[in-house]
């Protein structure tokens, strides 16, 4: 018996134990202080109650013979395909309902693609990153190259032509930094990959935040990425689904690589190692696609993004360099001078008690950088925000 | 880019899409002639009160800031898994907490487990068999020794220390054939395992059908097992969770391979690709496991079993040789003489209206026989088996 020896290469990642443990020490060696936390990526913001109404009627539909669902689709009930595809619609993407494709969340979706990938390919990704795009390309052995997320180029790199991949990971707005490409920049990555024969794979996750009108919030917003890309989105941050678990990938049928229709390896990946989302929570996410649904939702991330702004336009003030914070939850901030991201973070906790994430833990290249989100309370977000101001302003 | 060409050597299944014409063409051709089907695969009865109860109770959970879930382990939640761990004990086997990983349901882990393997393994599968074993293997392009269940061997084959493998898929009770090994037998693929460095798969989905008492319904109720077995468990069947998605999925620590822990490479796998069941559904699943929620989905595993006793009485009678039907909700029995499957397909179909699966569907060894499930209603499957009658005694 063999094992996958790609998992031994694997890197441990303790960043958010060592957060933790930093934490618990400070908080031990300094009771009466107040801690607050901008380190937060999940959301705090309950469910919009028509979801939860959607949720509750579901499960009272499995309580009935005669509304009882038993196994579902595994690509998804049409119910909420036809929901995604108007949304994709009023977006301008024109979808059909066999190109969507219902998940319990986007990490799943992300590590599970490369099912259909030869592990004889080689992989681009941006670094700093969500570890995820790494260590699931680890774990196949494949050829993985970073190409650097900096300040110079607005933590939005673009695709180089001497540097030849197959797959590329593309996050916008992005995790960590809040960065995002305008359809200009996205244009040139379509174009390297049509150019390339190689697949994008675009994690949206975070589209529902984008404010600006001329920002993409999809892929296939951008003519030709129907023939080179994938497109992974999740209600996570949309609608608070973090612990709720639902998602969709979009596999365009005009994608094809070695002749072979892509949507059809994806639908057999999905039909032989998956039985569907739960119908109660396919219900409850048909909701977030009503008006009502949609209304509620987005209070929730207008208050996410109110708390972002408070904290941007404090940075802005301050004279800090960061990215994000616009169109995203997440702020990427140059730490002070002289301090490296863990060295920042020590300050940052035993200063003024703030709490947020090294760059550094999400590649090389976000060393020098920190993380802060949106995720707490206003009321928090605005006290942090005034002590921050202490640090700089003395 | 490279796609995975070992998607190119799937076979396409037809056997569903094939009974569906059949039995339309014969509803299109005959109006009036009642349909009794007895080849569904899913359950039918609704969930049980108290199940409901913990899906609602957790869909309000979600709405309300003080008792709202994100993100929860990959692995499960402790309350669950806590329950699950109890419902071990009760069968004599002693899991700790870290062995226990919540899933979505059988077959996804049973898909994703491979991850950890080496695609250089060779893997036996009895045929006929669950049709995923195959495929997903044949994904990752391992090789594949089919080993024969037959009429001789009850669709029970034990190992055979001359053929030499690494992964072994055990199902019992069995799907298609409802067979179920005893602790002898279960013991010598165990005592095989032990000694051939090999790993076991057990799919004991529907251990909560077996009724005799000294029947095995977990692998690890053997000795040594939790040194060579994975096993994958599903509220599907059990508490009729197969539109609500929950199972688990057990990696003892004794097990390690190549001195590597395989429990620490599932967790990898696991908290890298998955983000967990959804709270709202781990919620339902907990109430499966109280003593009220225990009485109530026995009930309906009962009221299948009636179903299923009533067909086997009725083919001992007729003196149909027959497997399965006690400790399982499916009979597999021998078509009439001089019928290959799809023949007695087509003949219960034209004579009677009687819909069943024919065996050769799930692999080669199953022609000449034929599936026959217990989750219809109790009428219909007593008003079926009258008209078989008419069959066999004309």
């Amino acid at each position: 018996m063999k094992i996958n020896r790609n998992y031994l290469n694997l890197q441990d990642s303790y960043l958010f134990s060592t957060i933790a443990k930093k934490v618990n020490a400070f908080r031990a060696a300094n009771p009466d202080r107040e801690i607050i936390r901008l380190g937060i990526g999940d959301v705090t913001k309950p469910l919009a109650p028509v979801v939860v109404k959607g949720l509750v009627s579901a499960s009272e539909d499995q309580g009935r013979a005669e509304t009882f669902h038993g196994y579902g689709a595994e690509q998804g009930c049409d119910f909420l395909k036809e929901k995604v595809r108007l949304y994709y619609l009023e977006k301008g993407v024109e979808l059909e309902s066999d190109e969507i494709f219902i998940s319990d969340g986007a990490k799943s979706d992300l590590g599970n693609i490369l099912d259909i990938f030869s592990a004889d390919n080689t992989v681009l990704i941006p670094s700093p990153v969500y570890p995820v795009y790494v260590d699931t390309n680890v774990m196949d052995g494949r050829r993985i190259i970073h190409v650097k997320a900096t300040e110079e180029n607005g933590f939005l790199p673009l695709p180089d032509q001497k540097i030849k991949c197959d797959i590329i990971y593309l996050c916008s707005p992005n995790n960590p930094t809040g960065a995002v490409y305008d359809k200009a920049q996205l244009g040139k990555w379509v174009e390297y990959a049509l150019s390339n024969d190689a697949v994008i794979l675009f994690d949206s996750a975070y589209e529902a935040f984008i404010g600006e009108k001329e920002l993409p919030t999809s892929i296939y917003q951008i003519k030709g990425a129907e023939k080179c890309a994938i497109e992974f989105c999740s209600l996570s941050k949309t609608a608070g689904f973090t612990g709720t678990r639902c998602g969709y990938t979009v596999v365009p049928k005009a994608l094809v690589r070695e002749n072979v229709v892509l949507n059809s390896l994806w639908l057999r990946r999905q039909t032989t190692k998956f039985n569907g989302v739960s119908y109660v929570v396919q219900r409850g996410a048909e909701q977030v696609f009503t008006p009502e649904g949609y209304r509620q939702t987005r209070e929730a991330i207008a208050y996410y993004k109110e708390n972002a702004k408070i904290i941007s336009d404090t940075l802005t003030e301050l004279g800090i360099w960061h990215t994000g914070g616009k169109n995203s939850p997440y702020i990427w901030l140059k730490c002070k001078d002289g301090y490296d991201s863990w060295q920042f973070f020590d300050y940052l906790l035993e200063s003024i008690g703030v709490v947020g994430t090294p760059g550094v833990g999400f590649g090389e290249e976000g060393e020098g950088f920190f993380r802060l989100t949106a995720f707490n309370t206003k009321e928090n977000t605005q006290k942090a925000m005034a002590l921050f101001r202490t640090l700089y302003e003395k």
